[in-house]
């Protein structure tokens, strides 16, 4: 039987067809631009940007711009119970600092973070660039830009 | 030409087979078990709460177990950094409250429900069942669970 027209037949199971959609879904068709804050600036002012830009995580970089933490809205409610002054203590002595922090590339597939998301149960990884010292922060990925993803896989056609 | 064996032909395009798979997807198949706390705790006893469960949203109860409301990390930072008193506010002060609350349903297909989180720019929405006089909170659905469902999608066979 000859496949009906517009129709095609490509001799593959449901499944593999929807696992090579999935691999051809990069960090960069669903990425969310960064919010950086600087390492000392204090918690209190990271918690205002993190409302006025409505973000659930900062990145944050030295003098030179370059990639040394991340400051997730867990992090400061932690901080905000404790004894610190908020007003005072500068993010860098409450982020989660490099090494420790897990990056991805813009041509990454999406898949990847979206597994190492779920691993290291962490709400965003920020997407870098290298530079000669380090890492410049150009975008961002949560389970929100996720959470599109799969509803597009959906309303595809 | 016949379809090889091991393969199948259902007269479908890929987008459809896709739409198809994830039409399948149930909130029953990638659930978690809901926190919940009473409208009396204050918000410090429910940050803490939220520290020991893990959890991001706890989900807001009155004393016949009925959901009144539901409180983010978000709700909770506001306060943290307002001039209330975390140690003596009753969390239904500053909970976002019934009827305000998105819900679902066990059998709701989870592509809805993750429209929902998109569009309503929620991190958890509760799954419940209907009572005499309101809804018993059974479950929870978050943009994790929907980052687990879309990498299943491409791990499944």
């Amino acid at each position: 039987a000859r496949p009906r027209v517009g129709y095609f037949y490509t001799g593959k199971s449901s499944t593999q067809l929807l696992s090579e959609s999935i691999k051809k879904i990069k960090v960069n068709d669903f990425k969310s631009i960064p919010v950086v804050v600087n390492e000392n600036v204090t918690v209190y002012d990271a918690i205002v940007t993190m409302f006025l830009e409505d973000v659930g995580t900062l990145f944050v970089v030295d003098n030179d711009n370059l990639l040394v933490g991340a400051l997730s809205r867990k992090d400061c409610l932690r901080a905000s119970i404790g004894k610190q002054d908020l007003n005072t203590v500068p993010v860098h002595i409450i982020m989660t600092r490099m090494p420790n922090i897990t990056m991805c590339k813009g041509d990454d597939l999406l898949i990847h973070v979206a597994e190492k998301l779920i691993e290291k149960q962490i709400d965003a990884i920020p997407i870098v660039r290298e530079r000669d010292n380090g890492y410049e922060v150009v975008g961002r990925i949560t389970k929100s830009n996720i959470t599109k993803a799969f509803v597009s896989l959906f309303n595809e056609d």
